[in-house]
This record gives structure tokens, sequence and C-alpha cells, in this order.
């Protein structure tokens, strides 16, 4: 069977076609984020391409998945309010299936991406697993006995909106002291900017007053790469709230292994000492002792892996 | 089918036989704390009771279950830890096994008394549940597809050791700012502590410097009753801080209900308006929106009654 699987991301709109050999296409757009049809429009596209090019080669795609990163009704296929798109109460799923007359999945970018892990990358063959997705923000995808948990409307596993710290810094969500205000890029990058407002100098500081806008959590990790202490902290810290959402996580689900995935990977290996660490010390014994902290295998094609294999069992459940 | 069903608390072992028609037969006796013999010798005692009892009445008990405060192994049936019990690896279902002859479910305390308010009690029918049980300690109980989440050894659902601020006090678990160290009876009671030690002076505090260790959240709600501000505050800010757990445990979960069970209900009507203005304010719409928060309506038989269905429906599945 072959299917489409789909990572719709603010920047990029990114496909690929899985059969049983493998992946036998791929597209990858920009995406337009001006506006929920111009979201939308993309997503037809990177659809529409990636049948007429499997068709070309004899393969009848039968069904689409689509990982998005934002708060998804997974029952009714409805993107209710996304980050970084446009997209607010959009039915994707019906829109999809409407135009291209296929069987359409539509789920969060990290319950996908946790899917793909458990299925054929680091995770593989376990059957309780949490999955983080490290990135500007920070997902969760959570797997239950082999199966993506959704809890009663499909919209459980916001794992990156637990909080960890009450009096901790606002969360896009509304909240304060989420794992994504503590840790995530936005996180990190708003943490120099806090030591650039107190006039607080250093190589780093420097950087980002010189563009604010293209400072990122990669600048932070060259800078600690190059020695400076200040960068070094920074992850350090990061990895320490990490590792505390991570003991959280370990003690309500007691899971066979913790996946992480996401650009903030490039910073792990600053970040890496004090997560386990404070994991170590913050976890219960039992569950501390049995999980396992792995860096998931799939690298950028967990999203559209996970959106395939999303498209497949969801269609093989249906049969 | 008939089956006992034992809550063991520090003070109290509590069992009951449950048959089809309901609650057959009770017994209750203190818990002998000063030792794991102690605690097991009154376990024995209350199984046979129970037993002879029941069959003086014609009533044959075909397993037991066992709800206990503490972490538990539930595939091994063994306690590894509790804080509350001198239970230190007690291999607790071997030992039942092999005095009674019956088969015997251990589990945690929490996760009988989720199950018991999914099956009979507040949580009817739901499919997914979240129970915390708010006494001296808390604990948590997972329901997901109508049945207990254990994870990978039992040992899942410590939601009372989910850090909400990891700056907070120490736990008994040895992690700082868990939901247990900020709104267990414990950690009221730690916060007049506090307020004494700094020279605060009030009714509720002189009443904890006559008798700290006759001192109980029971006297803090007391205290609140009569009108006193600063327990009041206490209490309200213990309920903002269970709201935060609540919000966390919503956004990870997506539950259909929050059900509460345990003493610190009596000091619920102080709590209540705090904690789901926190969970309002700090959880994600969707799941928001969808989640009740409901007392628990089986009170102090919840734990009973959970570990008497813990053995019928581990019987069952046996079979």
């Amino acid at each position: 069977m072959a299917v489409i699987g789909i990572d719709l991301g603010g920047t990029k709109t990114a496909g690929l076609v899985l059969d049983g050999g493998g992946i036998v296409e791929r597209c990858r757009i920009d995406t337009d984020a001006s506006s929920q049809d111009g979201v939308m429009r993309g997503l037809l596209v990177v659809c529409s391409r990636l049948r007429e090019d499997a068709a070309s080669r004899g393969v009848a795609v039968e069904a689409v998945g689509l990982g998005i990163a934002g708060f998804v009704d997974y029952e009714r296929g409805v993107v209710t309010e996304a980050p970084n798109h446009p997209l607010r109460d959009a039915h994707v799923r019906d829109i999809l299936m409407g135009s291209s007359g296929l069987p359409v999945f539509v789920d969060n970018d990290a319950n996908v991406a946790a899917l793909a892990e458990a299925r054929m990358g680091a995770g593989k063959g376990l059957r309780y697993l949490v999955h983080l997705t490290l990135g500007t923000g920070i997902g969760g995808g959570i797997i239950i006995d082999g199966q993506v948990y959704r809890g009663a409307l499909g919209a459980a596993a916001e794992l990156g909106h637990m909080i960890v710290c009450e009096n901790g810094p606002p969360c896009n969500c509304g909240a304060h002291g989420c794992l994504e205000a503590m840790v995530s890029g936005v996180a990190i990058c708003r943490r120099v900017e806090e030591m650039a407002a107190v006039g607080q100098a250093s190589p780093m500081v420097e950087e980002f007053l010189a563009d604010p806008e293209a400072f990122s959590a990669e600048a932070v990790c060259r800078h600690a790469d190059a020695g400076e202490g200040v960068a070094r902290d920074l992850l350090e810290q990061s990895g320490w709230h990490l590792g505390i959402g991570i003991a959280s996580l370990v003690n309500i689900f007691n899971p066979d292994a913790v996946t992480l995935s996401g650009g903030l990977l490039g910073c792990l290996h600053h970040m890496e000492g004090a997560m386990r660490r404070s994991c170590e010390e913050n976890a219960i014994a039992i569950s501390r002792d049995h999980v396992r902290i792995l860096t998931g295998t799939l690298g950028e094609d967990g999203g559209m892996l996970g959106a395939a294999l999303l498209a497949r069992e969801g269609l093989n459940a249906g049969r």
C-alpha cells in the first residue's frame, strides 16, 4: 500500500510517498504562511505532485497522512490553533479529502513523530514510549501499548505545556513555566535577550544585539562550542529543566523509553549531562532505573514518515 | 464472584468482601506499622477474618485485591517502598498467596481508587480519567480506555511526584516542588511550621505551636472556616498549586474527567475556587473545555472497593 506523508511546518511543507519498499518520492516547498488559504494551497500542491509522480511510476496512492505543529482535534481532522501557521479552526481533513478524493488523516506533528520512532526508529518495538520534539517549540507524543495515545478529543500529549515551574517565564499558550517556556529554542533565545537587556556582555550577547532577528539556539550552541561560559551555562540550565520535565514524565508514564528529536538535538552535547543528572535526581527509582533516554534515529524524515504511517494504519484500521 | 478488597493504610488496615450484590462483610484493624512483619500479620488477620465471616454465610471468596500507599511493582506484586509503612521490597503478593492459597492482586492505592471511581463512582462509564487522592500525600491513578494504566513495570501514575515548581520545597521522594510537596496535608502543615518559625502570629499558628504533633490540615480548615485570613490564604494557595498540576494533567491526557478523593476534600471549599481558576488559566482550551473536575463519590470505601474490583477483574482476565 502506498501512502503520502506530509509534514506541514511553519517554513516548509515537505512530503513523501511511502510504499512497502520504502520512500519512493519526495516533494518540498516553502510554506506560504501569510494566510490560511496560502497554507492550504501549498498542501494541495505537495499532495498532487507526489500523487502524480508516484502514478507516473505506476504507484497508486491510497491515503494521505498529515502532521501539523499545533493543536489538532484528531477525530474531526481540525487544526484548532497553530503557533506557526495562520490556521484557526481549519478543517484540514475535509478540505484535503474534498480535493483529493482520498482518505486523509490529520494529527499533531509530535504524535506522528512518536509513531515513526516507535515503528521504525529508536523506540522500535517498545510498548511504552514518550517522545519529545525539541525545536522552536516543544511537542510531545505518547505511545501506549504500541499505539498513539490521543485522549478524549485527540488533543492529548501536549507535553511542552506541562508546567515545570509555576512562577517561570510566560509561554505562548498563556500559562507560565511550561516546559516549552523553559527549554525550547524560543526560550533559550529569550534568556539571551534578557542578558542583553541587563547589559551582560559576552560575544554571544554581542551577536544577539547585532541582529536579534537572525539569532537562534544554534548560535548559542556555536558560542558554547567555542568555550564561552555563559553560553555553556545557558544550555546546561536548559538541559537541567528538560531533565525535570522528563523526570515528571517518567513518574507519570513509567515508560520503556523517552525519545528525543528536533533541531535542538544539535545542542544536546551541551545539555545532555545536566538533563540526565536532573532526571536521575528527580525521578522515582523503579521507573528511572527502567527507562532509557534515546535520541531519535529518523532525523528530519521522522515527521513525514510518521504521517505516512498514520495514513497507512488509519486505512488498515478502517478496513 | 466474591472477592476481598483491602486498603492497607499507615494507621488502618481495612477490608471488605464484595460479591455480585454488593458489600457483604467488613473488617478494620489498626496497622502495626512498627515492622514489616507487623504490617503483614495485620493483613493476614483481616484477610482470614473476612474469609471466615463470608464462609459462615455460605459465601466463598475467590481472590484478594490489595491497595497500598507506596511504590508498587504490579507485575511482581512487590511493594518496593512505602512512605507510611516499613515495607521495603516486600513480596506482598507471594506472602499473601502462600498463606491464603487464593490469587492475590496488589496495586498502588490510588490506582485502585481510580478504578473504583471509573467503575462505580464519579467517573462511571468514562473512558479517560485522571484520579488524584489528596491526603497526607498525593497519589494518582490513570484510566485509559476504561482500564488502569500502569506503564512498563506497573509503577506509572505517580502524579503526586509530577514536578510543578522546580525550585519548590523538598519532597519525600527526593525531588523538589512535586505536587505532593506543594499541596498535600504534609505540605500544608509545613507551611504553617514555616510561619511559626518566622514568628508570624495568628490563632492558627498558636494552635500549631501548642501541639505541633497533633496539628493537621483539618486544623487549618477549621481556622479558615472561622474566617482567619492566613488560613484561608494558605488553602487558597494550595488550591492554586493543585489547579496548576491539574492543568498539566489535562494538557497531557486530554481526559474526560479529573476526579478527586481523600481527606483533603474536607478543605476543598477553601481550595476549589483557586483550583478551578488556575486550571482554567493554564490548560489548553480544547482539553480544558472538555474536562470535568469532579469530587469522587465513594469516600473512604473507594480504596477497598477498588482493591476488590482489581481482584475481580484480574481473576476474570486470567480465566
